[in-house]
């Protein structure tokens, strides 16, 4: 085992969308960065994951100089609610002002992972780290291992683990300060790549009595779909004939809507899970993305919400680097985690409102379910109502932008 | 024990706001009815009930010539939101176009039962029903029992159960038809009468770390106040300091809000509780109010939905005497559920989703509780969200006016 000392002003663990944008980011301004990631670029790429982009991440692609998305993706200026065998839209761009983009996190980690290379940032895959080193010193580092077995040694100004949601970065938040928050769901989706022309033109969010079901899409050919299921179900275990009579009984409805069927390509179950960690930072170690927050698919918000963690903490860097980094102001670093915290937690409230909204629940009372379909009415039968799901579902725009606490008026006025 | 034997078109079961409007609805028509009530009418005056009156059930009201509501009552064009120390208005009357009345039940029921008085209607105090005789027939009755311990029985072409939510009538839905739905709170409110000036213009709903508290008022004297305590809790074990205490810990923040201090005058421990029983027509027995559903109190949506039943049950009778009451004819009789349905879910999903929101749950995670907080935040900042919130609060108005699944569209729209 060989031991080779570097150094570098930020070292990032991870190599997903969050530690790719931010060496991008980071590239343009001329600030010397060394990307971590401990699997192949090849097995990356080759992972399917789907992704709905809100509009505030598809400017943040743009503005990267990553425009791909506006050619190949689709825009999707609605989504469907379907639930007593009804649908109802929700009209976002009429609503909200907003569209979204159905663009896979694939195509996002590829986009990002050719800018980076095209501009020659050092990104080092099949690189794994195996330490975090001082991290709460004014000069941390991290021992990592190459796919040739030789251990390395890197130390940087500034550490960011952009790791995922099994972070190694986020063990080394020391255990006195450290606050953890999760959310554990008894369901989980069952997702499949079915070979068949689309079967609605919005992606339609089904609450049904057998449970939730969404009907999504791929491409002009292939499409994907989902059912809630048992989160230790077997995908093995269940035929093409069962799959699709699972899905028609949920989408059933008195106007007649089918899926249109064909051969099952893919199937896999996704696990549910709510996670907040705080605080984000300790020391010159800060967290971004799923190492710091993980939310359920439903609402489609994991993605988008470490793209955003990554152009606040852009900003905080930069003004970090700008008045210079001594230990004394390191403070302003607790500006991101500030910043952050507004948004992480209003989209872990819609994931797991969506959630609960549109799932069964294992043993959920008749009172329950009968006020979760009230829920889903009182919301569609008013614009309000509409606009508010709107709003969240595209990402709030020009809400979180204005200053939080905005609408407050203080103290009550007396009688 | 004797029994006289006696016959009219409608019997009402309960002398309350619901039996009360349905009696001065049905002598502006000229339909012969009784109404029976078990409580003598002093006793009724003399309990203090609070009340908070929608746009529409103060329509109600003056539409049948009561207008003392619009002198005495006083108007609320807003309610206060308060978490995290922070007050939020909800702008009723700009963002609904409503506004609500505080005007308590007590005085709804002077109102009514004095017209009631001055048109002869037939109302009978301290006539305590005991039996529902031959509820699914076309000549269903009642016995009862007056102050001067005689039974009497009472036939009538149709039978309305009034009788609030211990209801006698309920008990005849056979049980092979009949649905309960129900859910219990882990939560009550402690309601206190204090004698100061009001603390604040509007009501101010407080979620805080120590568990929700409303401020609402009485008059300039007097002021009702609560706070969220433990069902099991009892008012006389607290002192006026512990109370006071307890108050000014809930709304306290960063703004400098304390509620103005006096003399308690009364305290009183309210229980929470949804219900909804299905369906509320048995053959001639119908039921309306308290006897076919229960809300928790966060919301004041309970004598709200028993005036809405009224006039929906009067408009479905109506039809029933043009038409004639033959037995053929008493399908037209279930429009009343049907109608009545779609309020009755949309209060009870209102009402048990604002007290989730407010309340601090015994043994909620600290996810659970800082999504409540991030809910509550949502809603308040986007004015979508304040005007979802007052929609509910002032009774959705024209939303509920217009057909069910009139935003639904059919099917899907293929790809």
């Amino acid at each position: 085992m060989t031991t080779t000392a570097e150094r570098t002003r930020v070292a990032i663990v991870g190599g997903g969308p969050a530690g790719l944008l931010l060496s991008i980011l980071l590239t343009r301004d001329g600030v010397d960065h060394v990307v971590l990631e401990s699997r192949s670029h090849d097995e990356i790429e080759h992972t399917h994951r789907a992704g709905i982009l809100e509009a505030g991440s598809v400017k943040v692609l743009t503005d990267a100089g990553l425009d791909r998305v506006l050619r190949e993706g689709d825009r999707h200026d609605g989504i469907d609610l379907r639930f007593g065998g009804e649908t109802h839209r929700i009209d976002l761009a009429g609503l909200a002002g907003r569209s979204v983009w159905l663009y896979p996190q694939t195509e996002v980690f590829k986009d990002l992972a050719g800018h980076a290379r095209g501009t020659g940032a050092d990104v080092r895959w099949e690189a794994q780290v195996t330490e975090i080193l001082d991290a709460g010193t004014t000069l941390p580092g991290v021992r990592y291992r190459t796919a040739d077995g030789a251990t390395h040694e890197l130390r940087a100004d500034l550490l960011v683990g952009a790791d995922g949601s099994r972070s190694v970065c986020r063990h080394t938040l020391p255990e006195d300060v450290r606050r953890s928050f999760s959310h554990e769901y008894p369901y989980a989706w069952f997702g499949v790549i079915v070979e068949a022309p689309r079967s609605a033109s919005e992606l339609v969010y089904t609450a049904s009595e057998h449970g939730f079901a969404l009907v999504s899409q791929r491409t002009e050919t292939h499409q994907r779909l989902y059912f809630q299921c048992d989160p230790v179900e077997d995908p093995a275990a269940w035929t093409d004939e069962q799959i699709w009579a699972e899905l028609q009984r949920r989408v059933a409805g008195p106007d007649g809507f089918r899926l249109t069927e064909g051969p099952v390509r893919e199937k896999t179950v996704l696990r549910f899970r709510s996670a907040v960690v705080e605080p984000v930072r300790h020391g010159r170690m800060l967290l971004a993305g799923d190492a710091a927050h993980t939310v359920p698919p439903t609402g489609a918000k994991g993605l988008n919400l470490a793209l955003a963690d990554v152009v606040v903490l852009h900003d905080v860097l930069s003004g970090w680097f700008a008045r210079g980094t001594t230990a004394g102001a390191d403070d302003v670093l607790d500006e991101y985690g500030r910043r952050a915290s507004r948004r992480v937690w209003r989209a872990q409230h819609f994931s797991a409102w969506m959630s609960r909204m549109l799932h069964s629940h294992p043993g959920e009372s008749g009172f329950e379910a009968r006020c979760r379909i009230a829920e889903l009415r009182a919301l569609a039968e008013s614009e309000a109502g509409r606009r508010f799901i709107a709003e969240g579902y595209t990402g709030w725009g020009e809400i979180l932008a204005r200053p939080a606490g905005a609408t407050r008026r203080r103290p009550p006025q007396r009688g």
